[in-house]
């Protein structure tokens, strides 16, 4: 990687990549049934920032891996799972969302039942995308096991559970941990793990990449209950003090403002060190970047 | 197979293989999140008749699998997807239903925020599953695609989408028939396939497998309808006339009682035609016991 690398022409080219193929495999809006299609685009074309999908790329490069359209079906499915669980998060029985990216929610616009499909839908196309591609198939089931691990129980969907059960209630910092590793951190460590796995990285590699990539996970979370504390509707995109105003269990609110942007500063440099070591500086020049945007990022 | 052959034995020993293994395979019910893990459990063990694990094992079996227990994770796998299909049909924004097999729904027992999140996490769940055993990584691949395509847009949640667009309308047979083949026959008919891919049957083979299937399924889903209207709530174990209640669109609308029973019973010699050709009589026995099942089941 020489001198002049640019973090934004890096994030853009593979942003461009990721859009691009969601884009050609997805049904097209006019395919039946066409406003189910139409829901599960809207909610994935709608502004991400396709930080996951970044992720596994940068996981697979990390590790030596040169052929990234190996590695993009799976980025492209883990937008899917995000988006996924974006859409029933926001759903009047959760958290009663009406923004999401600076837009109506999916089931403001498509009705509660299309929306819970659409959900449904970008989930299990998510796994039909990481069936797809040229990837030695023992690979393919690894990366696929990962993401039932993230996603499962034990993972994003039984943080949101912890989450809304966590309401109205004084939380502690173990607690909140907990629910963030679960809901939010869970699938960004699972992007660079796919990524390592793709580029076939060794175990001991891939513990590195779990252990970092868990740490980014929380630390980007803290950030975004920082951003509903202090940031303004027209940077943050969805309504902000909403996790006040419905007694969520923040960081911020566990261990006080000053603390928690302390920690999260502490997460990312520890995260950035362990993958320093692990390939190099040079080489982890994308990730180095990538975690200081988490830790001043305004949306 | 000897002349003793008991359908009756071989459905409740393969149901008792499915339930042991998903009671030993599913988190335990205090396993953190304990709420998610009850629904999830609540709605799996709540008297499902293990209908397309029983299609599974058949498909094994009839292609020559000698090795019940390298499939049986994917049996395990297609009853998770079917309950989590259960548990989101029933939510207040799709068909609000309070009962099912007998016993409240979900979502009237844990609310829906948890309802909606226990569909998700068994869904989650059966991708999981389908990444266990001894099956050779590339069938493993190859099974998971079978049922994304028969889960995804195309297939059940499609389906559902266009069974919701259709309530109060004058259904047409064609447009009956595709929300049969979305919503109840995709699952259906992957089973059969599933099972023989477990098994190494040839493609020739798995397009018997489909086409079989699929009638089974749409025959499985007239014969519903028309439950609906004739049976008795005490027998069929959730509210009758529910359909008709909501204008659903159900075959026996578009065709008449008679007709629909005819084309029902029509659908189910055929399938058992074809099988019965492609692995001869004796070793399709079980098959044919299914589909006799399928017409004259009250239940």
């Amino acid at each position: 990687m020489n001198r002049d690398f640019s973090f934004t022409h890096y994030w853009q080219e593979r942003t461009r990549w990721v859009n691009e193929a969601l884009d050609r495999w997805l049904p097209s809006e006019d395919t039946p049934p066409a406003v189910l299609h139409r829901a599960m685009r809207y909610s994935l074309f709608a502004g991400g920032k396709r930080l996951r999908p970044l992720l596994v790329f940068m996981g697979y490069e990390m590790a030596g891996g040169t052929t990234p359209e190996e590695i993009l079906p799976a980025a492209c499915a883990i937008e899917l799972i995000h988006t996924f669980s974006l859409i029933h998060d926001d759903l009047p029985a959760m958290d009663d969302d009406d923004l999401r990216r600076g837009k109506p929610t999916c089931h403001r616009v498509f009705g509660e039942a299309i929306a819970i499909l659409a959900g449904d839908g970008l989930f299990s196309y998510a796994f039909r995308l990481l069936t797809q591609g040229p990837l030695p198939p023992e690979r393919k089931v690894r990366i696929i096991e990962t993401l039932t691990e993230a996603t499962g129980s034990a993972g994003m969907i039984g943080g949101q559970v912890l989450d809304i059960s966590c309401e109205g209630q004084q939380p502690t910092r173990e607690r909140v941990l907990e629910i963030h590793r679960r809901k939010t951190a869970a699938l960004i460590r699972a992007s660079l793990v796919v990524g390592g796995i793709g580029a076939g990285l060794s175990e001991a590699g891939l513990q590195v990449y779990r252990e970092a990539g868990e740490k980014m996970g929380i630390a980007f979370q803290i950030v975004d209950d920082l951003l509903d504390e202090l940031g303004s509707p027209e940077e943050v995109g969805k309504g902000v003090k909403k996790d006040l105003a419905r007694g969520k269990c923040t960081y911020p609110r566990a261990v006080g403002l000053e603390k928690a942007r302390e920690d999260a500063a502490r997460l990312l440099a520890e995260a950035k060190g362990a993958i320093g070591e692990l390939v190099g500086t040079e080489r982890a020049r994308p990730f180095l970047a990538l975690a200081d945007f988490i830790l001043s990022r305004t949306y």
